[in-house]
């Protein structure tokens, strides 16, 4: 048996559906022609959590501990780095890479990267996400500071499409949710959006793309493009040490 | 926090496709309104194990050290029972029930079940399968025992279908795949099969029916319904015992 692999650690559970997208893109997005070429993971989905964007909302920090705990568990397991398939839980991002020794992708900056690296120079996006990922942030400093404006949902369809679509996934109902979001992100456009950033990993469940024709950003495949970058790296930083040692 | 949830433990990787495909369907079959009523799991999808089939068939015990690291690494985590989502793998599994206290499912008695329990009364099932499942007898001799005849594929199906169908899906060709594994299960069909037992997991990522209405027995979703039963059950004595100590 050879020296362990080089292995990513998956922060998940929020939600599950997320996760198993999350994992199915992950060796979707690899170049392989065999078991064996595919990055090894270790995925910690408790979904036991509490509610990311409730807690945030309420100023809660609930789902803290549960952050900590599960990240310890990978750390142990041996992963090298962590990635979160979640948006909102990167509220906590900061506070769990000033945890641990081990890198912590973000989802929010490889995401608003492609969003500045879009070949039609889009000046003005939509943004669906949680309500707590929207008033936390997690988007709008980094896509203003490249210069591009961040349109949200009114009040009333961010509840009652956005917010209430993203329940309907985790509840398992994605032909009632992708009706909502679907409506969501047709006035997103009306209101002048270039493109749409699906800042929930909920919402690729369901929406895949829209009818307008602007372009749907995938944050789970983007959060997944910066693992595959990263496990080369890291692989091939551990071959040339292993080279050096031998 | 609350006492840490009964986590399901998965030995998984082989390949990872399959187990993408096992956590999606543990969801979709779990019945939940909301994240937190979703089963907890702690994945080891590391695919760098050698190849089980060719392995067995060559005598060689190399995925054993493989597959006892990632048990050990599954009961540090703190599952509570082990789920492995590779039919081939279950060749090692009473090595690896003996060597863990935890409740090792089995997927072979978990779908020999279903097909001996099918309202139909089936009498003859095919067995498609890796060469070292068929070869290692993981359904046969529980099919038997219940009186069910089981019929595989001639020497060169299993060879240029079966074998040639399961590697296309590896490498991630799924649409030859189809095409390759639909042939062979006619072909079973033709043989006297009145159902077909999809007896590796890469099997149910292309099949999900077949033009003559024989059942198909996926088993990968027959290996998630004896997890969700495990996962009741486990929940219900934590209940119990917690009353009493309280």
């Amino acid at each position: 048996m050879s020296a362990a692999p080089t292995v990513l650690g998956v922060l998940g559970g929020m939600g599950p559906l997320a996760t198993a997208d999350f994992m199915r893109k992950l060796v979707e997005s690899t170049p392989a022609t065999k078991d064996q070429d595919h990055m090894p993971v270790f995925v910690h989905s408790v979904p036991q959590i509490p509610d990311r964007s409730e807690s945030f909302l309420a100023g809660s920090d609930a789902p803290w501990p549960f952050l900590l705990a599960g990240l310890r568990i990978l750390e142990s397991a041996g992963a090298g780095a962590i990635a979160i398939p979640c948006n909102t839980a990167h509220l906590w991002h900061s506070r769990l890479a000033a945890a641990t020794q081990l890198e912590v992708l973000h989802i929010g900056r490889a995401s608003a990267e492609a969003v500045t690296a879009h070949p039609e120079a889009l000046r003005r996006v939509g943004l669906m996400a949680t309500s707590a990922t929207i008033q936390g942030r997690i988007y709008h400093d980094a896509l203003h500071a490249a210069g591009v404006d961040v349109v949200v949902p009114c009040a009333r369809d961010q509840h009652e499409r956005v917010s209430a679509g993203i329940a309907a996934v985790k509840a398992g109902d994605l032909a009632r949710a992708a009706a909502m979001l679907d409506r969501a992100a047709s006035q997103l456009v009306d209101d002048g959006a270039q493109g749409i950033i699906l800042g929930c990993t909920e919402l690729p469940l369901v929406l895949s793309d829209h009818p307008s024709g602007v372009p749907l950003f995938d944050t789970t495949h983007l959060l997944v493009k910066a693992c595959i970058a990263w496990w080369h790296k890291a692989t091939a930083a551990r071959r040339r040490n292993e080279t050096i040692s031998s």
